[in-house]
């Protein structure tokens, strides 16, 4: 078995000039280090960030888009718009396709998953986040309910305190911007392993991540996830699932569900989404 | 990928006249089907069942005992004797040695697992009924902090709502019944998932299980495990380990735990804890 002797300093450690989408477990911290913050602020072009906010999940967008243009504007950040979208038709406004064209980075802030894609699924400015922040020409991160969406499917809601079973998770379509992953946040935090659980066993073609408060998951291109932050990401891998009753019981029915294989990772830690395979540093020791 | 098709009717299924170790998550019903105490009273000889009651977990374990003694007087038990153990010395009666003699099954009820281990740890009595389940003599259930106490190490307490981290529960010594597993009660319904993984980072080289409330891991002799019951029983093996920082970080500092191997196995699932291995029933069709 091999353990953690120090902080990794491979290849794979976050670079500051890296495009990248961060998925963000909620309540990261806005005051003191900054430090998820500080990234997307850095991976965005630091003190040249063009920054697009979309605070549309949030029932008072005005206040959360001013808290981040705040926090990134003492950055430094050269330039940001807060995207101010109520509903549909605004989205297709050409104001926020004029922004997006030299925008650098895109942040997504917290709210309700299901008001964020209801407001801008399928629509031109989210079709423009999304293709740039899959060709690597933004930064895009999310949090909490910006986290939510990143996937093609989403979890919309749920419950915990329960055994693993279909009605413990609300499971619709996100915004696929990382399809294959299915994600949860606030995820320790609020306890929702099962939860995960639950919806991983009806998705088995995805990998679930639950992402813990003020910890963030960085996915690269090449299909490297790595974390940063205070608590832990956890990858429930049903990759050689054995058998899932999910077809079979009633929607409260205890879910089986075998062979999940489950990894969690902290501050520095690597996972690569297409091998499906922990990344463990050369400069890491075994014993 | 393998999916139930039916209730498994396999040679493994649980048979009434095989004594075992019930291994039950607390909360079992008490009233209605009474499915895990009619288990219990079955493989315990049916109407010819002489049945211990160990309340000693409970500080009220009169009541406790009684409501015990009632059901199983109910049932139709021969004989029924609460071992009412309040301090170390009582457990060294002889009373106690008597009736183990023709005893066919024990229950320990729940209660404070610190509170049990302390006043029946290595004591005469503890002894005589370790030594008969483990030769299979005796059918012996523990429910709650009756279920904790039956791995080498136990959980004694612990926390929810954050990420694994050494802080997160309290691993002490338990009373070695079925040693190679670290136990955990009232699972899901307690969201105590992160405690458990914390603890089996420490103890790596056990097997976790989790077992939900009015739910049984019924473990036999030859190393199978079969769950009956409302809820699930989550295995979570550590046998694969990649890495783990647990030697490492801070009490508080969270935990990197690669690898690990998670069963979610309801009513009618089996495992072997030998093989470390899911049982499929014949009768199992895949897809």
């Amino acid at each position: 078995m091999l353990k953690f002797q120090s902080q990794p300093q491979s290849p794979h450690t976050p670079r500051s000039t890296k495009t990248s989408i961060m998925i963000i477990g909620g309540a990261e911290d806005k005051i003191h280090g900054r430090e998820i913050l500080q990234t997307f602020f850095k991976r965005s072009g630091g003190k040249e960030a063009k920054l697009g906010i979309i605070p549309s999940a949030s029932r008072e967008p005005l206040l959360v888009g001013d808290r981040y243009r705040t926090i990134f504007t003492d950055m430094g950040a050269k330039d940001i718009m807060v995207f101010d979208i109520r509903d549909r038709e605004s989205a297709s406004a050409s104001q926020w396709q004029t922004f997006l064209e030299e925008c650098t980075g895109v942040f997504m802030t917290g709210g309700d998953q299901l008001r964020l894609c209801g407001l801008l699924a399928d629509t031109p400015v989210m079709e423009t986040v999304r293709k740039k922040a899959q060709a690597g020409q933004i930064t895009l991160a999310g949090t909490s309910a910006g986290a939510a969406v990143m996937g093609e499917y989403m979890i919309a809601g749920g419950g915990s305190g329960e055994s693993p079973n279909r009605s413990l998770v609300d499971v619709t379509t996100g915004l696929a911007i990382v399809p294959e992953l299915l994600v949860d946040q606030h995820f320790h935090n609020r306890n929702r392993m099962a939860r995960l659980i639950s919806a991983i066993s009806a998705y088995s073609d995805r990998i679930g991540i639950g992402i813990d408060e003020d910890t963030c998951a960085i996915v690269e291109g090449d299909g490297l996830l790595s974390v940063i932050g205070k608590g832990t990401v956890t990858i429930v891998d049903p990759g050689n699932l054995l058998f899932n009753n999910e077809h079979i019981v009633g929607a409260t029915d205890p879910l089986s569900i075998c062979n999940l294989k489950v990894h969690i990772l902290c501050h520095g830690g690597h996972y690569n989404m297409h091998s499906r395979e922990i990344i463990i540093d050369p400069g890491q020791t075994g014993n």
